[in-house]
């Protein structure tokens, strides 16, 4: 009986109606309603890009679209620069030293961003780089970088700017042609509010020019394929059929509300989001924090793990604990996609609850639901 | 309001209740409930395989898990044999030749499948090959290969067997450790009765042994980050959560079914649809028919892209025509997993209709479905 919450920041809550849309009885993805359907959410997709260029479906997780920017532009002991600010960061550098790419990890203190004036030092230090590879929100740290100041640094030079977009594409602005990023990746879990499954990969000009020297193997992420079949208004590979059903409605729904707006209320609940955890007590994570993620600093001694399994296994409110070297130190909180301020004070009251039984009550009773409810004044 | 029926061979259609499990609030994927499930399908799905070896969740198509497939076991130069009987065993020497191996590729005419004893010459002519890959069901010609046989062949020598079973896994017997089979690659949406976008891959000793040597660059599909995530039963990269809930209740229902009694039923089907197919005036195309999926070659001049459209425009009922050489050639029809009698003669009742007014009347009207359900007697 007990409702479910899903307040992580990914997967997000999907839309019951997406999900019944889901539901639908399977079709055939080379028959004629399919092709019609995938040249749809192509036009939607682009929309949502920002750009216009091509934007590549892969059936696979975000970090199969990651991996798809760097076997398609690069080639072995191809230098770049990959910025690990956490843990999605330091998959960038996981997977470029996987293909043999040489690679400058720029260091950057957790929950901080790299500045575009940082950048240019490293472009400076480092001018063979065919590659600067950024993450636009930092999930497991809850930080947003400045994409669009990092991509006025990057266009100077030779380098592409390669973005793993996953918790940012519908959650933050990101204008890919506008502001020159190179390589857009992302997965379907977060701000575009299906299940996850599906991954997208848009490239400018300036990439799809580096497709045909660079050497790195790839068949399954071939972006050329992809580029072929697009123009049919298909995929190399079979893809997730009924997630792109649910991948309409999803982009239908962005579309009805219009990005704008959707970019607004994330903000406002983000806002919202961090009275909220300062209301618990805790500390917010973040120096440059993003607006769909949420990340609080647990005090000394106060058990993150333990925290999230009771919020979750009492009020079937799932949160989401630390990554890495931040397991069981922090809790992280969504606003992004399908979420309004009332699932974000109920995963406040929830935490709040437990926090008091576990001996880590906040300062004001039920100060952390009034001070985010505040921050969302107006929104 | 015309019932839609999927009588493709893959995706084949999905069970109602198995859509709705799917639309049910996503969970997250590291939480406890998740780290159940997946322990719970894990278990599962080695039954499946008929192994007591780790069966890996790639979220990606079945081509995903040939990719697998060939990165974590080779390195560039090594010599395989390939068996090319199909648009699917063209696809492993796609792979194997993208990543730099050298592959000697056995054609095999459409239609027919490679014996033991050609197999054992092949080996001979080829004794450094370090692996052979063949395809269990080549899907685009509707036939079956003896891989108990191939894998004889295969066990003396240092190579290993690399199957294809994305039409087989569910459809026909395939017991991989007991037939000493070493690699097995699947996909969700052929008699595992899933919508795409969940890939399998299980490995032998003989094949894991071969994982620290192979040098082929892998992140993604890199099956030793899988294997350590299954024993904590999680996965490297996020899971299509949903399709695995889906895989849950699918795998329950062939396990409440009998694995044999879905093959028997299969195998049944298979005959009788071969008997309708004949029944229509077609010539069955495969001369060593597999159970699951039938082709039917058209007479000449009946353009099979306009009857698959027809019957789906008309009747809401899909059908596969011919995929490569095959385009326009032939008729497809599905007997695997979620398919029974009726499936199959509304679907040869659908393309009796549309033939007869393309001029191609069948020799006896009605007698495709007569001899179709002639053969179900007793299955």
């Amino acid at each position: 009986m007990k409702k479910l919450r899903l307040c992580t920041p990914g997967p997000t809550e999907v839309h019951p109606e997406t999900l019944l849309a889901m539901a639908a009885p399977v079709i055939h993805h080379r028959s004629r309603p399919a092709v019609e359907l995938i040249g749809r959410v192509h036009t939607s997709l682009q929309k949502l890009f920002f750009t216009k260029q091509r934007v590549f479906m892969i059936s696979g997780s975000g970090t199969s679209a990651m991996e798809a920017a760097v076997v398609n532009h690069f080639s072995p002991g191809d230098e770049v620069i990959t910025i690990e600010g956490g843990k999605f960061g330091e998959r960038w550098s996981s997977i470029a030293r996987a293909y043999g790419l040489k690679v400058h990890a720029v260091g950057v203190e957790w929950g901080t961003a790299l500045s575009p004036e940082q950048l240019y030092h490293e472009l400076e230090a480092h001018p063979n780089s065919k590659g600067v590879f950024a993450t636009c929100v930092e999930t497991s740290t809850a930080t947003l970088t400045d994409i669009k100041g990092l991509a006025k640094m990057v266009q100077r030079t030779k380098a592409i700017l390669v973005v793993d977009a996953v918790s940012a594409i519908g959650a933050v602005p990101l204008k890919m042609d506008e502001w020159g990023v190179d390589v857009v990746a992302t997965g379907s879990q977060k701000a575009m509010m299906l299940p996850p499954g599906l991954a997208f990969i848009a490239c400018s000009v300036k990439a799809i020019d580096m497709w045909s020297n660079a050497t790195l193997p790839r068949f399954y992420f071939d972006l050329g394929a992809m580029d072929k079949a697009w123009g049919k208004s298909s995929t190399p590979f079979t893809p997730p059929i009924s997630l792109v059903v649910g991948l309409e409605d999803a982009l239908l729904k962005i579309e009805e509300e219009g990005l704008e707006s959707v970019w607004f209320t994330t903000e406002a609940l983000g806002r919202a989001a961090r009275a909220g955890v300062a209301g618990l007590g805790l500390e917010v994570y973040s120096k440059q924090p993003a607006p769909g993620v949420t990340a609080g600093l647990l005090p000394e001694g106060c058990d993150g793990k333990k925290l999230v399994n009771e919020v979750r296994d009492r009020f079937n409110i799932f949160i989401a604990g630390g990554q890495g070297k931040l397991a069981a130190r922090i809790i992280r909180l969504s606003s992004m996609g399908y979420t309004d301020r009332f699932d974000l004070i109920a995963a406040l009251g929830a935490i709040e609850k437990v926090l008091c039984e576990m001996g880590f009550a906040p300062p004001v009773p039920g100060g952390a639901i009034t001070d985010a409810m505040r921050e969302m004044e107006g929104a």
